[in-house]
């Protein structure tokens, strides 16, 4: 690895004449006096600044041109050494953290400069000192795939791990997930897992913990004061509310999406306030609905991928549905317009997918809102071919569960059936 | 048609009872005295309301129960018969109306119970009175569709039509689309018309004039008062703000989205506030930036729809991608995740793409925010195999622009230069 990995320019030139590498330990007079390790850089738009790694786990981004002294306290080798063991507290609640990958898992390593998945327990509560105080962590590796590369049969991997735990004395299990397809996962699980007795936090983080202002210390300290207070179960996603460090939210796993490529609070709940809220040491619940109809824990860990998601748009080929139905896929949900509409001239390929028995339900593109196929002409042209409107849930989740739903349901009548069964809350008022 | 059309229950027993029709004009006594023409009913949810259309264009809902008197002044015949001849005023601004379908260019005809285009500026004029107040208003039928039938070949039809006026003594057009495709729409008419001398507002309405509170007078209303007053050029879509009957936004056309399925406040300018707000009788400009770098007027009326658009999800099937590139595509826009990735399982099939010279092209299925894709291993393997990422433009603005400069370039390179040069403001800061 390079001593000064990522660093190019004026901050490189600092560096070097101030025989400064990446990963030491250092003081640093600037506004305020900083103690904390050089971290190493991964995006090259900026020779301005230095990051730093606070004692408190946060990084901080210092320009170059405020630094009156810096000064070396230690090599990193040294760091390296004086890992501490963190204790147990018997009297705190127990927390498993099953870890995927992704930003949040990863930290840098400062020999290698690779980013590696973070591996113990001790690893973790070191990195985030908060979080021994308010409960015991264990936790477990089970891969480490960013999120863009997580298939279906992750899904079915993180399932299966568990349900081990379901009879557990675990208080709740975080499941620490790339971000990018980290509502794909959650809905998957909200269904295979359903009824499930230990509340389940996907927790992410928009900025890996290499960079300044990275989210995940907050994100996962907010989860275990959502799974220890929450008092419910379900599956959730966890992560900031907005920009701002106060609130974290909890989103139910199957009315949540990625709004925004990297603002902290990208996560949002469609159309409704998140369903818990972490405002400093309170956990605000906001419905007193109950989420979930399925009380008993009956894991269905199965799937069928032959679903295949259909944004209909002005031009859209009908060619193309044509060759899905050849593909012998089971499953075709429609991202349609407004309520829940497709062009005529898609029309001759949706009868010949309901002729084939695929199931064929819509969803709509304007993502809030709830489908209608009564109101206008074209709607009822397509209930007639045999589509079904799948009331508000998320074009994402419908296709999440229409493969939940065949890898455990056979006829079509019986996934017609199950679709429009509110498993998970999926479906909203 | 049935002189109850729609009408069921209660309501239809209350109609019968009082031998009142559909179209009959009548004075109810309620909280208030209201005057105006019974509306037929086209959603069959509910018999506990009359819908009545008053004399200044908008619907009320009236609850049975609260009617203490219902009385006939007329049948509808002799209303049909007393339009009015609209008369123009020399001093007022001319505006013209292209109509090309949707529900805000329907009305009920009272005798057959269809919906059919308002046809004639007069027509327009009486339904709402407001209009001849503030501008001589034309109007044009071009086609009457509802906007899922919209198709490329449309977009060109418009186009052409308004190139036919860029030389008018209009102070503004207003073209009537349905509110589903009209974002795709507004997109191509930004790029095939850049520079056109003339504003050009797209309005829809989310509820049909036969329902109460339609939303198709104040979207007109606002639309024009913004034409008048703006001082600029350039493409918007003009509808409510939000549920609040105070604001209509004036979206520019290509940062623009239909967020939601039924609310009145369906569009959103993506990732920053509206161009300009309509508030009663002011019209505001929310930002001092110069939204479009075309100055001259030098219309490119061509497509070419052979680009698919490819949302990216876990377990997307990568023979989909195939079969696309078998079928000749010239593009294909993926909406991957987050800041810009799809899974490794596609790479091949991109690289393969990218050799024929297909036009790859990169946005996010976040909907809002940049892509980015320099930040992760993902990206930059995406970047090398050929994609291109586009910014912050919208998905479906990147796929409607990419069709558009696939038909005015051949070259790949050329493709690839003019997809990155910001034309209407689809990319913004």
């Amino acid at each position: 690895m390079s001593e000064f990995r990522g660093y190019t320019g004026k901050s490189l030139e600092f560096l070097k004449t101030n025989k400064i590498n990446v990963g030491d330990s250092v003081k640093i007079l600037s506004d305020l006096t900083y103690l904390g390790i050089i971290m190493p850089r991964y995006e090259h738009n900026d020779d301005k600044h230095l990051v730093l790694k606070l004692k408190s786990g946060y990084n901080v981004g210092l320009e170059i041109e405020t630094i009156k002294k810096i000064e070396k306290i230690q090599s990193p080798e040294k760091i390296m050494e004086k890992k501490e063991r963190v204790e147990k507290n018997p009297n705190l609640p127990k927390i498993l953290l099953l870890s995927t990958g992704g930003t949040i898992a990863s930290k840098v390593d400062y020999r290698t400069g690779a980013v590696t998945p973070v591996l113990t327990a001790e690893e973790l509560n070191s990195s985030v000192p908060e979080l021994a105080k308010i409960a015991n962590v264990d936790a477990v590796v089970l891969f480490s795939e960013y999120s863009e590369n997580i298939m279906p049969e992750h899904w079915l991997k993180i399932a299966d791990k568990l349900k081990d735990y379901s009879t557990s004395d675990y208080s709740g299990i975080i499941i620490a997930h790339g971000t990018d397809t980290m509502h794909y996962t959650s809905s998957f699980l909200s269904f295979a897992l359903a009824g499930f007795p230990i509340p389940i936090a996907l927790v992410g983080s928009q900025r890996s913990s290499d960079r300044a202002s990275s989210d995940a210390a907050l994100n996962l300290i907010g989860a275990i004061k959502f799974l220890v207070a929450c008092k419910t179960n379900g599956v959730y996603i966890v992560m900031h509310q907005d920009e701002n460090d106060e609130t974290i939210a909890c989103h139910l796993g199957t009315r949540v999406r990625k709004n925004h490529t990297s603002k902290r609070g990208a996560f949002q709940t469609i159309g409704d306030n998140p369903a818990f809220i972490v405002l400093n040491d309170q956990v605000i619940r906001n419905s007193k609905d109950d989420f979930f109809k399925v009380k008993e824990f009956q894991p269905k860990i199965n799937l069928n991928t032959k679903v295949a998601l259909v944004k209909y748009h002005p031009g859209y080929d009908p060619s193309i549905l044509e060759k899905i139905i050849e593909m012998n896929y089971r499953g075709i949900i429609f991202e349609g317009t407004g309520l829940g509409h497709i062009g005529k001239t898609m029309y001759e390929n949706v009868k010949r997918a309901n002729e084939k028995g695929i199931f064929l339900g819509m969803t709509s593109q304007c993502i809030d809102g709830r489908v209608s196929m009564t109101v206008y002409e074209s709607g009822r042209d397509l209930l007639n071919l045999g589509i079904i409107p799948l009331e508000n849930m998320i074009p994402e989740v419908a296709l999440v569960k229409a493969m939940w739903v065949l890898g455990n349901s056979k006829k079509v009548e019986d996934v017609k059936y199950m679709m429009l069964q509110n498993i998970a809350s999926e479906i909203s008022k």
